[in-house]
């Protein structure tokens, strides 16, 4: 998706793909296939290149810091980066900043499981992401594949949350920062399923504290590019920093068609040091349904009945082979009439899943 | 321009490119680099492609006959694209539909043209653009260009416009069209300049008039993809037809940011006979300056300053080096005030193209 702003601005992307047929490949011309956990295949790729960035949180921040030593802007750097690597070092970080978030703790034993107390969320400080490293436990017994992991776990109280905020925002290297209005995230078993932007019913209060928290952690962690602050809003009406992603983000896709500026444009701007554009929305409301995989194997037929069905919702094919659950697209719709706008994207995505 | 909304759609485009460099190789992993009048070379190219498609009208038609021949769906076909390769032709059809035009005549002699009369605009039936291979002539010496060229020519009245309009719409092979706002389409030197839509005070029943003709060319000429009928709104407040082109035009640049449905999109969408979509303005004006080649010479070092100066002005690039009068790119602004929107695009192309 940022090979579609990086067109319209003239901007050239060199691809490190993880394989020869991943969707990044099938769009930008000038790709390598090769892995990107290996010191030697960053440096072919970036050779020349005036900026590195990013489309996930993966790359070993050793490696990062490798390619700094050597010259290389990274945008995030390795020591931003972090903080979206490791959530141990993140809620460290950010509980030093004063930065609202669940009460938390560190765990390297039933012990200190004990200790913290149930009911409890237990993650794997490092690789989880879509409800994956995430257990919910109420007694012992239910951290017993946490503790088989064998992974560095971190204890975060369950917050009773009323739902789900994404607080967006794109900063340069000149400490520019625009944020995007504060949008709400549905999650179902732990995947983001829709986004309606802005978040219905936020109270004004709420919104500006949100943007100014992800403006401030953006601004504090020196972030360059996008950061997605996800938030809990608490049932007594406060916010929570859930978790935290250094890149263009799913939360933000509904920015493609319904932002003046998109992420992933704004993405490319600011990790480039150009001036940001504009992130308001373009409509009264956008929103954003994931397609995942389902029933209907033929994503690229399907499309004829979602466009018959909805020719003014703006389909993202993502050219993934469909399996259960797997996000392979995503739908937007936006108008004046929330209810109409949710009603038309659930629509589409629900013929791209179940094919009805 | 035509990849970005395929990459979102999911399509996969084969392109057949006239160099290694030009603007759309740099985009479209899937290139031949070969020559567009060589049959075998076409034949390459479309292979097992379902639909063959255009962004100029340059293709021979014996060749694309030889393709429809041999099982291959040309969108536009060769029986309309002739329509927009042939002025003549165009003028003829046109006629016999009773379609509004300029007064017109063949001309194989200096006694034609006596005959037809002065002034008279003279055009080279085939292959002009951008004013080239057209002379205002008020007397036999003004002819002796366009007889030097030993070309086939069309005589057409020298209208008394008053300003020159376009009427763009998208049909599918299953019939249905989709029309756009008409647009004011402000020429320089016989070359687009700027385009404002929609049309700013255009009587509304002149603006319905212009879209019933284009649609009713469209249907008429069994054109499939995007066709962009050129107007002249004349001084007592008619409408006759300019030109014609069959494929994602300039005067329509200004809907990749202004309108529900890019024209690059719904070409797509018509030539693989997917419903259309919306053709709504997203703002009460976006105005579309051509960004031409200038004193600026590295446009890539320039966005900067342009972005720092209009942040909210959408740059489209094409990546082509700069010569005078090339169109190297474009800019759009959208906004409620016209002279507003109209500023700001015009000074992020004036920055483009004269640095100041």
């Amino acid at each position: 998706m940022m090979q579609q702003p990086a067109i319209a601005l003239g901007l050239r992307i060199r691809l490190l793909a993880e394989g020869p047929d991943v969707s990044a490949a099938q769009v930008v011309p000038d790709h390598v296939v090769g892995d990107h956990t290996d010191l030697d295949t960053l440096r072919q790729v970036v050779a020349d290149a005036p900026v590195v960035t990013f489309d996930h949180e993966h790359v070993p921040p050793e490696h990062l810091r490798a390619l700094e030593s050597e010259g290389h802007a990274c945008r995030p750097g390795p020591h931003a980066l972090l903080y979206a690597q490791d959530k141990a070092a993140m809620r460290e970080r950010l509980g030093a900043l004063g930065a609202p978030c669940p009460r938390n703790a560190p765990i390297a034993s039933l012990a200190d499981l004990e200790a913290f107390g149930y009911p409890a969320v237990l993650k794997t400080t490092r690789g989880g992401y879509d409800g994956k490293g995430v257990w919910v436990v109420r007694s012992a017994a239910d951290a017993d594949e946490a503790f088989a992991a064998d992974r560095p776990l971190l204890a975060e109280e369950l917050v009773d949350f009323r739902r789900e905020l994404s607080a967006l925002v794109a900063r340069a290297p000149s400490g520019e920062v625009r944020s995007y209005p504060v949008v709400e995230s549905r999650q179902v078993g732990g995947v983001c399923a829709e986004v309606v932007a802005p978040a219905p019913d936020l109270d004004p209060a709420l919104a500006a504290s949100a943007r100014e928290l992800a403006e401030r952690i953006a601004t504090e962690l020196d972030v360059t590019g996008i950061l997605a602050v996800e938030l809990f809003e608490t049932v007594d009406g406060s916010l929570l920093v859930n978790e935290l992603a250094m890149r263009p983000h799913n939360t933000g896709h509904w920015s493609i068609d319904g932002a003046e500026t998109s992420q992933f444009e704004n993405h490319l701007r600011a990790v480039l040091d150009l001036p940001l554009g504009g992130t308001l929305p373009r409509a009264p409301w956008t929103v954003m349904v994931n397609v995942l995989g389902g029933a209907v194997e033929d994503l690229e037929a399907q499309r004829a009945v979602v466009l018959a069905a909805e020719p003014d919702v703006k389909v993202h094919l993502y050219g993934k082979s469909v399996k259960a659950g797997r996000k392979v697209g995503h739908v937007t719709a936006y108008g004046d009439e929330l209810d109409d706008v949710l009603a038309r994207a659930r629509r589409a995505a629900g013929l791209f899943t179940t094919g009805s």
